[in-house]
Order: C-alpha cells, then sequence, then structure tokens
C-alpha cells in the first residue's frame, strides 16, 4: 500500500524550507489557513501575480487549526502551529500540491465505441475515450489523452503530450503544438464572424484561415477560437486563457500571456507577449497592444495601446442613488468643461 | 382523452381569485396580453423583482383578446374581458403555468449506449439517457434525470429528484444536492484558473479542491463552475445561476442568491444569501460580499461590500459624439476638481 | 484532376476588375498583404462596415510579397505588383474566397450510430452524422446537414439547406427556417430564467413559449437562446448573431440585425431590424431598441432607444494611476456641479 502522508522533515527536504516544529508530525493533505485541521498543511502567500494584492488569509493565522504552515520568515513569529519557512511559500505549495494531488492515469489505445477516419497518424501511447469521432487524416502524438465526446475534424493535428478535455471540439486544419491542455467544451477553429453586407442582407466571408496554437498552450472551459479568414489565428506558446473567452479570426496572443474568463477579442486583433488581461475585458477589432500591459477586469479597449504598463477602465460601484446623480452629472460635463474654461479667461482678464 | 382546458371557474378555485364575467369560459392555454386570443388567459401584474420596473404590457389591457385576464384589483376597470381578481397575479400565473405545461416523461433506467463504470449506485427510478458516460464509484439518487451525451466522472455524487440536460459534465468528486437542475452544456467541476510565474513560463496549480453544491439550486446552460484550489467551491441551498456564467475557483455563493446571465467571479470570491447581482456583472478575485446586496447590470466590483443595498456602475449609453465629450472630460476631471478647490482657497482668502 | 489555380485574366473576369499587369500569372490562393508569397492574391479594403476604421493594412501595400492585389483606383499607384482594380475591394475577396475555399460535402444519410424517434420527416437529401440523437415528431428538410453529437429534442422542426454544427442541442418545439446555420455547441430553445421569490426561496416559472427562427438566420458557437415564458423568442429573417451570446426568454431581434460575440440581452427585449450591436455589451430586461440603431463594444444599455444612431457607453481605458484619480473625483462629481450652480448664483448676483 501506498504511504498516503508526508512528516515535515519530509517536506522540509522537497521544498527546501526550514523547519521550526516537531518533524515527526504527518501531513495527510493541504488546506486554507482557516479551514486546516489536524494533519493538514497550510500556506499564507502575497502572490506577486495577483491584480488585486489581498490580506485575506492573514488574519486566520493566529487561531489557525492545521498542523503546519507553509510562510516566508516575515510571518513566522505569529504562527502558532509547526512552521515550514521559506521565501517563495506560494511557488513550494504548487509544488506539494502537484504531489499531494491524485493522478487519473488513462487507459491506453482506443475506446471502442470512438470513430477514428482514414489515414490517421495516432500514436499507440495515446488514449482516445468512448464516443470521440476523429475525421480523416489527423495526428495524434505521445502520451496525449482524448477524454470523453471529443469530435476532432479533417487534418487536425495535436502533438504529444496533451490533454483534451470532454466535448472539445477541433475543427479542420487547426494544427496544436506540445504538453497543450484544452478544457471541456472548448471549440477551436470555428468559422469567424467576418460579414459583408450585401442588398439581401449580411453574407458570410468565407474563412482561409486555420488556427495554430504553441506549446505549452492552455485553453479554458467554453472558450472559443474562431480560425482567420485570411491569416492563421495565432496563440503563442504558453498562452494561457480561462473559461469562456472569445477569440476572433485572425487574433495572434503572444508567448506567455495570460487571460482571466469571459475577455472578448475582436477579430485581427493583436496581443503581445507576457500580458495580463483581467477578467471580461473587451478588446474591439483591429486593436494593437504592445508586450508587458497588464489590464485590470473589465477593461474597455478601443484603441492600440504602445506603452507598456497597467490600464484600468471603468466607473467601479457606487451605492445606485450616488451612481445615479454622477452619471447624470457626466452627461454634462463637456459642459461643465466649458463653463470652467470662460470664467478662467474672465478671471484672467 | 384528458381534458384540454380548464372552466374560469375551475380557474378562480385553483389560484383562489375572484372571477367577474362568464363562469362556463373555457381556457385552453396561456399568453402574453399582446397576443393572446380566444381561449387563453393572460395576466399583467408588476413584478416586485425585476431591478428595472416596467409597464410595458400595461399599454395593452385595453385592447387584449384574451378570452380573460389575470390581474389586481387597482388594473380591473381597464379590462374589457372576463377578470380574474386577485392581490398577486404574478405567482398565481406561475401556479397556473405549472398546470398548463406539458411533462415530459423520460423512460426510466439506463439507455443501452450509455457506458457506467464500476461501484456506481444508480437509482432504479433514475434515467439515464443516450450515449451518457458515466465514471467509477459514482452515485445518483432517486427519480433523477440525465438527459443525453451527460459525461459524470469518478466519485461523483448526484442526489434525487435531480435533472441533468445533456451536454452536461459533471468532473471527478463533484457532490450535487437533491433537486438540482442543471441546464445544457454547464461544466461543473473543471480545473480552476491558479496559475504560478515560473522561469519558463506560467504554471498551473493543482486543484485539490472540490465542487459542493447544495439542494435546489439551479445552473444555466454553458455556465462553467471551477473546482477549488485548496477549498471546495460551494453553491448554497437555493442559489440560482442563469447561462453562460463563469464561477472560478473557491468560490462561494450564499443561500438564495441569484445571477443572471454572462456574470464572471474571480477566484475566492465570497457571495452573502439573498444577494440579487444583474447580467454581465464581474467581480473580481478575493471579494467579499456581505448578505442582500443587490448589483444592478455590468456592474463592476473591485473592492468588498459590507453594507447591503443597490450598487450600480457604468455610464449608461449616449450618442457617440456626447459620449466621447464626455470621455474626454472625464479624463481631465482631477484637473478639474484641483482648479475648483484652488479658486475655492482664493475665493476664502 | 481539378485545376488548382487561376490566372489574373480569369479572375478579372469573374469579379469585373480593370487588370494592370501580367495576365497569365497563376494565383493559388489567397493572403494577407504582410503574409501574402509568390502565387498568391492578396486586398486591401477599407470596410464600410466595421464600427472602427481602420489602416493597419495600407502600410503593408509598397512592400508586399503578393502576385497580386486586389484594390481600389485611389490605392492603385502605390501597388508594386500586380493590380486588380475595382471600386469594392471588400466585396470581390468574398467572391474569391468562396472560389478558392474547399468545401467539404458530407455522406448524405443517417449515420448508423446516430438514434432517431418516432413519427420524424427527415429529408432523403439530409445528413445526420454520429452519435446525434433525435426525439420524436422531429421535422429535417432537404439538403440540411447535421454533424455530430447534435441533439434534437421532440417536435423540433429544422428547414432546408442548413447546417447545424457538432454538438449542438436543439430544444423540443423549436422551429428553424430555411438556411440556418448555427455553430458549435449552441443551445437553442433552453428554459428561460423566470423565477418568482416565494416563501421558502426562489421558484422557477414554467416557460411555455417556443424559439422561433427565421431564414439565413446563423447563430455562433456557444450561444444560449432561451425559449420564452408566455411569448416565443424570435430571431428574424437574416439576424446574424456571433459566438457566446445569450438571448433570454422572451427576446425579439428584428431583421438583419448583427450581433458580436458576448453580448447579453435580457428577457423580454426588442430590438429592431438592421441594428449593428457590438461585442460585450449588455442589454437589461424588458428594453425596446428601434431600427437602425449602432451600439459600440461593451455599450450598457439601461434604458429603451428611440432614435436612430450610434450610442457609447464606457469610460475606455486609462493608465491606472489617471483612472483612479478620475473615478474618485467622478464619485464626487454631484458636489461638484453644485458648487458650481452655486457659485454661479452668486456671480449672477
Amino acid at each position: 500500500m501506498e504511504k498516503n502522508y508526508y512528516t515535515l522533515t519530509e517536506i522540509a527536504q522537497i521544498i527546501g524550507a526550514t523547519l521550526q516544529g516537531d518533524p515527526t508530525c504527518k501531513i495527510y493533505s493541504l488546506a486554507s489557513l482557516d479551514k486546516a485541521q489536524a494533519g493538514q498543511l497550510s500556506f499564507l502567500a502575497h502572490s506577486r501575480y495577483q491584480l488585486v494584492a489581498t490580506s485575506r488569509y492573514e488574519k486566520f493565522l493566529p487561531t489557525t487549526k492545521a498542523s503546519a504552515v507553509l510562510l516566508s520568515p516575515s510571518h513566522a513569529r505569529d504562527c502558532p502551529v509547526n512552521k515550514l519557512i521559506l521565501d517563495d511559500p506560494h511557488q513550494s505549495y504548487v509544488k506539494l500540491a502537484s504531489i499531494f494531488v491524485q493522478k487519473h492515469t488513462p487507459n491506453v489505445g482506443i475506446h471502442p465505441t470512438a470513430i477514428v477516419g482514414q489515414h490517421c497518424h495516432i500514436a499507440k501511447t495515446a488514449s482516445i475515450g468512448p464516443y470521440c469521432v476523429i475525421g480523416d487524416h489527423c495526428t495524434i502524438g505521445d502520451q496525449t489523452q482524448i477524454d470523453m465526446h471529443v469530435i476532432i475534424n479533417d487534418h487536425a493535428v495535436i502533438g504529444k503530450n496533451g490533454h483534451i478535455h470532454s466535448h472539445v471540439i477541433i475543427h479542420r486544419d487547426v494544427e496544436i503544438g506540445e504538453s497543450v491542455l484544452i478544457h471541456a467544451g472548448a471549440v477551436i477553429g470555428g468559422e469567424g464572424f467576418g460579414m459583408i453586407r450585401e442588398a439581401e442582407g449580411w453574407k458570410r466571408i468565407p474563412h482561409l484561415g486555420r488556427v495554430l496554437i504553441g506549446d505549452h498552450v492552455e485553453i479554458g472551459a467554453h472558450t472559443t477560437v474562431d480560425r482567420g479568414a485570411l491569416d492563421d489565428t495565432l496563440l503563442e506558446r504558453g498562452v494561457k486563457l480561462d473559461n469562456q473567452i472569445q477569440v476572433a479570426h485572425g487574433v495572434v496572443i503572444g508567448e506567455n500571456t495570460i487571460i482571466a474568463g469571459c475577455v472578448g477579442i475582436g477579430g485581427s486583433s493583436k496581443i503581445g507577449k507576457n500580458c495580463m488581461i483581467g477578467g471580461a475585458t473587451g478588446i474591439t477589432d483591429n486593436i494593437l497592444i504592445c508586450d508587458n500591459v497588464i489590464l485590470t477586469g473589465m477593461s474597455q479597449v478601443t484603441k492600440s495601446i504602445t506603452e507598456p504598463g497597467v490600464y484600468s477602465s471603468g466607473t467601479g460601484i457606487l451605492p445606485r442613488k450616488v451612481w445615479h446623480k454622477s452619471i447624470v452629472s457626466l452627461r454634462n460635463l463637456r459642459d461643465i468643461v466649458k463653463k470652467l474654461r470662460k470664467w478662467e479667461e474672465n478671471k484672467d482678464e
């Protein structure tokens, strides 16, 4: 039987922490400071990567029931239980979580209910789950796991070590690199929304482009990535997309850019490398965003961004009555400004 | 053959209304005031629960072609046809709609194309539709209806009297209470978007938490509810979520809170009981919202809310030219305010 | 073997352009100005239909490696390669794209793994793909293509020449016209989010309405269109919806109105004909929008619009520090305006 715990001594060695406390204490699982119980390890960390800093968990430290806490030297004094001290508790927590998480190993091979087309190259170590449908001329790499009810259309390529969750749809000609993770229900390579107005109504433009996805990209549940009209839609290496994001035709997203849920990106817009885009942001068509831009949540991007930095939009929330008065005033703001200018001119005379 | 109508006398008895008009008049179905025809019953009600009051239907009352109208005493005078009078027409309409709606009774049992894993406890009165795939160690309660192409992963639990629509995905370890309704395509329990920046790029944090769903919860089509990183994501009893909502890792939503479509809720945010959240609202990470808060549509929540009440965001719409001038002025608002302060100081001297 | 190129003479004839250059030059495919190589045709056009004008591609004209460029007379002087000159390059590009795109012809008939109910009328020239499930009393018209894993419930009607992509769900009683295109994962006819508050919590209103969809309508991937509570939800002829749009119960969208991705439309709202609605716009419940209205991206519609024209919302993006100061000032705007009024009154005395 597999051992289902680690001692604090073992954990300190794994992550390179200084242990203050009982070296034989057994840790069975991880939990947050306010919910942890005996046998559980917790952690306290200010993430350097969150758009909004938080000290929400700090107050739970003095009363935590965890058997031990992973924390930085600056918090050690306030910790009432066993301590694992190091400089980056967040990163070490991730390492430990990888150890404590239970890995699900799928059966290798093609499930008898899966339908596979002609001229496909499917690696022997790949796994194709129940009721998947794969078209002709498709390639699936080594160790790649295709869950259930996944649809992969003609000429699609998926690299090795990938994981395609259930109900995903990969349209024709899509090319996906290595170690790509696509969550449930995502749709990759659908026709974009390129329309032209003719006498009898709107007419669809045929979309000749593909979708190209680099290595180590991750795409969230129900995210949609359309194929390009002329050029390919491109997600470069290391791009991470959360759930329910809409990526329109011909969009390019640069290396290691990370995008939170519910963002919409208009056709042919190009986002640089190492950007961080907050949830529910809207980016209109044909926008260029340079590298290293941070957009906070619900940003409204209607023109290109050429300087790195942090940008925001919106009014935030106000009590409804205050909001209503402010908004009415906002509509008259131009007149107020004009009036002030006039006064100023008169004053100067 | 089943009777396909009710007389006004019968309807008046069912809902406890006062009838003014023909007691033998037959009602075959329901319709709105402006579209109703002979044989149909309509209603007029100001909902107490809508965020925006409306009198849109009132104008159709004098010319309605309905055979009868359900309304409050204050509207009775203006009704040209048979009247069913009571204090809460909206609530009674719901009761009647339940009677007039045709119930679809699914076949009980497991469809021969469904694939069920090992060690599952599936109630004999449950219904599992075509092409469903159920993992190992799953539990499905009495009278629960699982439609088509539903995927339920290992160790998931679904209580009795539930209804899981087609194409829904329930990930591993998710626990769902009694009388829960999940609409088409919802994804429950996917990995959250917890990432950490390492030298070579963003790295996914393993998500050890589950999703727990209380009794009488409802989840809309294509809504996504991620599992927690450390703690469980929790939808308490009676929570109602509309379509296309994103609930991130570790979110808690309190009892009887109702959330309209397209809302995004960031990781670890906690929303209180009896809240009403308007459509397309964005709530950033690590926010706390107290009980009894109402947020109108497209609210932008970037800090916690500690007082019950109604809150709003945004500028509303303006004709584009007016909007453009106001927005330019808004960018200079800080300077305007400074100038005013200076003038005020000079004035006081 | 099929010819896989067209000469510039042939192309000039097809689209009615004036050719300046080599009439025997062979074109194998289309590409954008900056990416085109030898053997490819490109184009330069300012779309009259985009909400935001762009000259992004103009700068690539002098250095393009395309074999030929499709452009208007005003750009001809700056083109260094073969030219195809006409007044509307965008429209002609669409025509050519239709010629160069590879058509996928599905197998006609019902796949052996598809499950079809009783009393259905399925045209002999229709195509039903693998693992589709079709209920009782359904009708599917001539030449209509139903891809894979599509679910069509009882009494649904789909007209001729339609294309329903994979994983789409059509609920009971939905009626769909001719030449309708529904992209992957869309959900049509789910129960709307009509709720009423009762003592024990929110209770669902039964939804008696249907969804009716006119000819030539297009619905994007993962878009959800709910059935009406009382009245039908209605998408009129020629309506075009992009991905991830939420259309609530009882909404009406007028002829040839086009709506970009991620828009949310609240219950019973009615949008006129020939409107253009930018992405991520939110329209609250019970709104009326007249014909010929343009809403730019992220518009917040909280009251009805009775005059045609262009409307906008939001603050746009600002560098975060500037934004923060402006927003704080916005909250005090009412006080500023009051102070100004007072001063003005004093001044006049």
